[in-house]
């Protein structure tokens, strides 16, 4: 039997609890730099109880607000010598997996002199600045990873920095602020968190452990499937997705994604198509095709999930995706091709080849 | 929803995995003090497996392998005197739970002034030394808690020091050093961690994240019970009841002990009755007046362990204790009243008078 566990991040989910944990967060330092996107930490009620909250102890405060979908390496560059400059001592972030993953790579970069070349393939040694992380959606599960993942343009995907010193110190979750988040981003989200927990239970890294965490956000995402779908979602609902996200994000901490992810890179990349629906639109298919040799391990998963069959549970994402984007033959063999070089692709539990991967993609999205 | 989760220990199970991460045992210095007590960690192979491993590294040692069962609060003073005069970087402690909380309390003193009379009630605001726990029995889940707890003499009873700085920040956990624990040994553990996780779900600290976890745990032991009664377990057995013993560890680290482990704690003080024995001789009753009131926990309990009733599990646990101790009725009216002035007493889910713990005694041992 073999164990990994490590998720040194203080998890706190309460309602209010930015603002009933302000000794807690003023115990990070005397300035914060708060890095989130333009608009939705205004919009949700998150940016205003952090200023709150910050003002209330006293804390200075730079705000970063210009983290785009899908941020870029310039981007956490410059985030980087804005926290120099300003010597803060941590960082919040808010918002998606955009704002917390460059908050990573800037609590990084702010500590360690990294150059471009080397991002994604240097060892880190160094502590990185303390980050609290108050995500905003219910999908990426950054707050508990040790993963940045920004957009590559040289490798014309997305890449990943991974190392132990990415951890958020803190995880703040209130489903009040994603009351307001519109339908679409709702569901994408949601359909990353149920990626992450599907992938990871089909690594090969997945323990007993992992599985059980698994298990239990797949539970929850169940019950909410027809809440989603029918958009009708209280406060208390939101808490359970994003419960369920966090739970996702601790499996991926342990076992990453495996080919969904992989290919979906490519959608996102290219098509422009949302992460987690691009995830969404891959993952029945995928299950078809690991279903043909380890049937026990989808039974697993449908019995988390209450539903009888793959077909039950392609239906419902099928219904939440509504008119899937189409690709043609040539799009397809370039992603395969793309995918099948990832190294990563090797954690999948059953041996995938190239074929696999242009017929998952055929079979999701052909035109 | 409320959900709370900070386990910063690394936890890795592996067959060998103590000799198999000399470089990060290493990373935590380079002068090492082991905590043990007097024999088991070198009948067991740990000690042997540690020494092999510091003196591949080059890093020095000192012995302090004076633990006894229930350590003392002059035992942990002079651990700590010498971990100062060594100048010891980090201590590895191996054992069960009796050196493994007296490591707690020797980081903690080598590093912060602490008179005796306030041990149990200062805050901690200062760090610890490093602390490496190789568990050797499975039970107590002191690898993933933050407590100490100790012979309280004053007191005539075990008190707990609790703080996030006694984490320790690498368990290492290989089932093969329990092989040559006895059969009394083995099941007073499990019984330990069985109360673990079902005293946990019936603390008004319990989430859902933390009832996932007592699920899994339960899971787990009931499908040892046979073994453990037949005392017929391979080491695959002892990894799978120390990985319960863990996870019910994570449980008590969110949500504490309630009644059963309040109790035990007077019969282990007063009557020499092995801590874990203690809980499971008054697990079933405890149960029982539970059911009164929130039958429905005790249905998702007894599902967990895949058991139609209450009487099944008494039954069970019964024909592993064998022949029980006998309280007289002064002793039980004693244990009652001690028990009732525990202030934790209210973090069991129902309200329990001093007449439920008299009850609860007086069926489950009167004489």
């Amino acid at each position: 039997m073999e164990i990994n566990f490590y998720i040194p991040t203080k998890v706190i989910m309460k309602r209010n609890c930015v603002l009933d944990n302000s000794s807690l967060i003023a115990s990070y330092g005397k300035k914060a730099m708060i890095v989130t996107g333009k608009h939705s930490a205004s919009l949700n009620g998150s940016l205003d109880d952090v200023e709150k909250t910050l003002k209330a102890k006293n804390i200075e405060y730079v705000l970063f607000n210009k983290v785009m979908a899908n941020p870029t390496i310039d981007l956490v560059y410059e985030g980087a010598k804005i926290a120099v400059l300003e010597k803060v001592d941590f960082i919040i972030a808010i918002g998606g997996g955009s704002p917390m993953d460059a908050a990573k790579a800037i609590a990084l970069l702010a500590k360690n002199d990294i150059k471009e070349e080397d991002l994604f393939t240097t060892t880190i040694t160094n502590n990185v600045l303390p980050m609290i992380f108050i995500p905003t959606t219910a999908g990426t599960g950054s707050e508990v990873t040790e993963y940045s993942i920004l957009t590559n343009d040289k490798l014309e995907t997305k890449s990943t920095i991974a190392s132990p010193y990415l951890f958020p110190n803190l995880a703040l979750l209130d489903g009040k602020y994603m009351n307001s988040l519109g339908k679409a981003t709702t569901i994408n989200t949601c359909l990353d968190a149920l990626c992450h927990a599907i992938e990871g239970y089909l690594s090969i890294k997945a323990t007993s452990l992992t599985k059980a965490l698994s298990v239990e956000a797949l539970k929850i995402i169940a019950s909410e499937f027809d809440n989603l779908k029918a958009f009708n979602l209280t406060t208390d609902d939101r808490d359970k997705l994003l419960y369920a996200s966090t739970l996702a994000g601790i499996v991926i901490a342990h076992c990453g994604t495996v080919a969904v992810h992989i290919l979906g890179y490519s959608l996102t990349y290219y098509k422009k198509i949302d992460h987690g629906r691009a995830n969404g639109l891959l993952l029945g298919k995928f299950l078809e095709r690991v279903s043909a040799e380890k049937q026990e391990l989808i039974n697993e998963i449908l019995e988390a999930l209450s539903m009888n069959s793959l077909k039950e549970l392609e239906d419902k994402i099928d219904s939440l995706l509504g008119e899937k984007e189409k690709l043609t033959e040539e799009e397809i063999d370039n992603y395969a091709t793309k995918g099948f070089a990832v190294p990563k692709l090797k954690n999948t539990i059953i041996n995938l080849t190239k074929d696999d991967l242009k017929n998952i993609l055929e079979k999701s999205m052909r035109g």
